[in-house]
């Protein structure tokens, strides 16, 4: 009885799951292939399949079923797991009233297109009211969803399940002055490498070949993806054997397009790599943003921005634009792709810069959503952050405060989760480093396959058998913490900068 | 109160037409980017979509709001037409019963795997089993649909709504025996071209590059629409402002790959010419796969192969092809374009031959759901017909009855559409010719915009408020015929071969 019954949820859940892909399809065609025109004709099929899975999702009949199966006790394992989880995504998604899902799109879409107006005028008041709107919104949201001690962790929860406000501040409080004061220490360092010869053009065919070669080799699967260029590079999934990445090619950038398609890469290698038996089931999603961005920065950052890794590399970037890096050394490639500058953009940031980017919006948000901060104020919070942090004055909202889509979106307690990947990703590597002791030697090598397959076991495979903060516990034997990434910077930057 | 009924209905018909889209995306996306390993989940995702399309469409709101605003007698012009067309729609749909549908679903599915490895070895008696199964399951599916005379009218409705097997027999009856013995005339003409330097490598870019240029000519606009290449060309279209074509370049062939995209071209600028107004609702549909395929001859074989057309694009092609048509005239151009050969392979088939293909694969058809011949008497009668019709001795069954998809599938009723758009095409030109005194000196020019503007006027636009019969004896004053095809062909063909 109850095995047919798990039998229906599964097949019902499949569809929606299949709904969801047909929505992710119908985005990645917008980013990569579209003709301009169709661009409203897509918006309402969007809307109308995305209304379709949440009505079909919402369904009395998977109430029942996951409410059955869930109370009557009698799975074990996996299937209970699966049942808790989908069980846990009903409630959710049950909690937002039609009129309030209703309400927060048609805010969206006039606070976007109010954002990149605003934007393009540098004029935060112009921005204002709508962001206004989205923190009412979202503080509304929160009510529905509900919380013990904060807003902002019912709203964290989306993004980060099981994360809270108070826990974050502990982290990033940790984190912010020693990331802000090693940073200045590097700026201040005498020891700045010459990068004019960077300024240079690189042939965008040689790009995107050496992108997809390394690709490759670090197991991304074409035969279940592809890459495509676009504007924002990004990636996305139908299924685990449809995996995409798209990357943009600077032709004035001899790194930025190779470590994009790495970025990208780690993600749909998380993605490539969730259980073949938890396909269209909620097992078979993965765990977090968090966890998300630890896979692409461990490969974009931890390896690609590796001594080790250009070791290797080096000999083959020289022979794919050839006259342009003669005598060029593997520690000069290294010592280039690592350069720290403090900067305005957050995604144009370096490794060692780009938390503080983070945590500053982070604080805002919070500081808004607790109504320590008026939505006016931001600008001059944003400005003063930015001054302390990284010791910029910045000219403009445009590269200020109105930089990032997010808040127009409403995405309120989504930033935390870029600044989390670098905490999670040092975490694991301190795991990964005693179980593979030949990883450095592996990775100048070439050899990827034992790193990946230890992420594919320990926690692509996990789906979302367990929350971010178990699986860290679970796999590094600590709780989430600030002080591998800060080890890990330590030991990287201050001999690079002559500074240990 | 029919007001609001209307609203309502509008939007529920919207949504299923979104999931058309969907679902006309997910294929276009397996046959132009899906990575391989993806097949079985695309599979998957299809089902799913076209069960929900399916399931949303005949749900009895929709019933009941199609026979309120129908019955309720308040309607008129197209919103009457929108609802009289939804009703017939709506009524077929719920004809067929959902154990059938799933029925026919497996059995198409084994029955192309059988198809597919029947067509590789040659052998007919391994699909004979699975093509009686789909015999029986069209005569089950007639039986569901009803019709007066004959089973084949139930299926012929399903793709030429309003056509019947008489109607078509006496088409195709006055037909057959004059196209065949104008080929045959034209076969033993003394009169041959020598087209011996057809036999070249011609650049791919350059027949791409080519396509691009003449579709833009035609109208075909690529801000509402892409050309991309696939193994089969077709066109599909997700809206009005999305509209796709395909094409395949053949780098031994001159001609394929630019008139395959002027075909496909040809049914693109139908779709992106129906009504704004009409979008997501019946209305907003094609009226019939007879009248598609006319638009896409029109401009393959009425325009692209007229001299006319060759006159300008003779010095293009010599241009794109340096040293390697020096010296060819447009009459030369002509002639090759226009070469008649009669052959075994249908998609193959030349302007003067395709018909007889078609009529033979009808003939065999209708034969069989009428009882009249026996499946087991396919091959023989497949062969019969051809040495009747192309003086031909099949050599082999892949060569023969087995070297179409369509029957594996159960399109029985689908192939006569392909002659129709012949027909009606040439029917269409005699109207045109009438209308636009300088048809053919514009089209010299290059200039297509009359010719698309009548296409669009008498055509496009009228959507489905007409069937093809009423359409074409509304424009040509004449009920559908085979005498302007005929009298196309014999004024194009016989002076081409010295006949007249």
């Amino acid at each position: 009885m109850s095995s047919e019954k798990l039998e229906t949820l599964k097949a019902r859940l499949g569809e929606v799951s299949d709904i969801h892909s047909a929505i992710s399809l119908l985005h990645w065609d917008q980013e990569v292939m579209m003709p301009p025109k169709a661009a409203p004709g897509r918006g309402q099929q969007l809307a109308t399949l995305s209304g379709l899975a949440h009505r079909l999702f919402t369904s009395p009949e998977i109430g029942e079923l996951l409410h059955d199966l869930h109370e009557g006790g009698t799975l074990t394992g996996d299937d209970a797991k699966l049942v808790s989880e989908g069980l846990h995504d009903y409630t959710l998604a049950t909690k937002l009233p039609e009129t309030f899902v209703q309400k927060l799109a048609i805010a969206q879409s006039s606070a976007y297109e109010a954002w990149v107006k605003a934007r393009a005028a540098s004029s935060f008041a112009d921005f204002q009211p709508h962001l206004q709107g989205m923190v009412d919104l979202m503080l509304e949201k929160a009510d529905h969803l509900g919380y013990e001690n904060s807003p902002y962790d019912a709203l964290l929860d989306e993004y980060e399940r099981g994360m809270t406000a108070d826990y974050l501040g502990g982290l990033f409080g940790d984190l912010a002055p020693r990331q802000s004061a090693l940073v200045d220490r590097i700026v201040n360092a005498p020891n700045q490498p010459d990068l004019a010869w960077l300024d240079q053009e690189w042939d965008p065919d040689a790009q995107w070949k050496l992108s997809v070669k390394i690709l490759k080799e670090m197991g991304y699967d074409f035969e279940a993806g592809r890459q495509d260029k676009s504007v924002h590079p990004f990636s996305t999934n139908f299924d685990i054997t449809d995996v995409r990445i798209t990357t943009r090619i600077n032709p004035r950038d001899l790194f930025s397009g190779l470590m994009g398609s790495m970025h990208e890469g780690g993600h749909a290698l998380y993605e490539q790599g969730l259980r073949e038996s938890d396909r269209r089931t909620p097992l078979g999603q993965s765990i977090s943003l968090g966890i998300h961005e630890s896979q692409s920065l461990t490969w974009e950052n931890i390896v690609g921005q590796s001594l080790p890794f250009w070791k290797r590399q080096t000999a083959r970037l020289i022979k794919a634009y050839p006259g342009q890096l003669d005598g060029k050394t593997p520690e000069d490639l290294y010592r280039a792709v690592n350069r720290v500058q403090p900067s305005f953009i957050r995604v144009e940031a370096d490794e060692c810069t780009y938390n503080l980017h983070v945590i500053l919006r982070y604080e805002i948000e919070r500081a808004l959503i607790e109504g320590q901060m008026k939505v006016s104020e931001v600008p001059e919070a944003w400005n003063a952050k930015v001054k302390q942090y990284l010791g910029l004055d910045v000219p403009n909202d445009a590269m200020g405060c109105l930089q990032d889509i997010h808040w127009s979106h409403g995405s309120i307690g989504y930033f935390p989760t870029y600044a989390l990947g670098n905490l999670y990703g040092t975490q694991f590597l301190e795991a990964i480093e005693v179980a593979l002791p030949n990883l450095w030697s592996d990775i100048e090598a070439g050899r990827f396959a034992p790193l990946l397959g230890w992420l594919r076991t320990n926690i692509h495979q996990v789906g979302r058998r367990m929350t971010a903060s178990e699986l860290i516990t679970h796999v590094t034997g600590k709780a989430p913490s600030a002080e591998p990434f800060m080890k890990y910077l330590e030991e990287k930057y201050l001999p690079l900068y002559g500074l240990a």
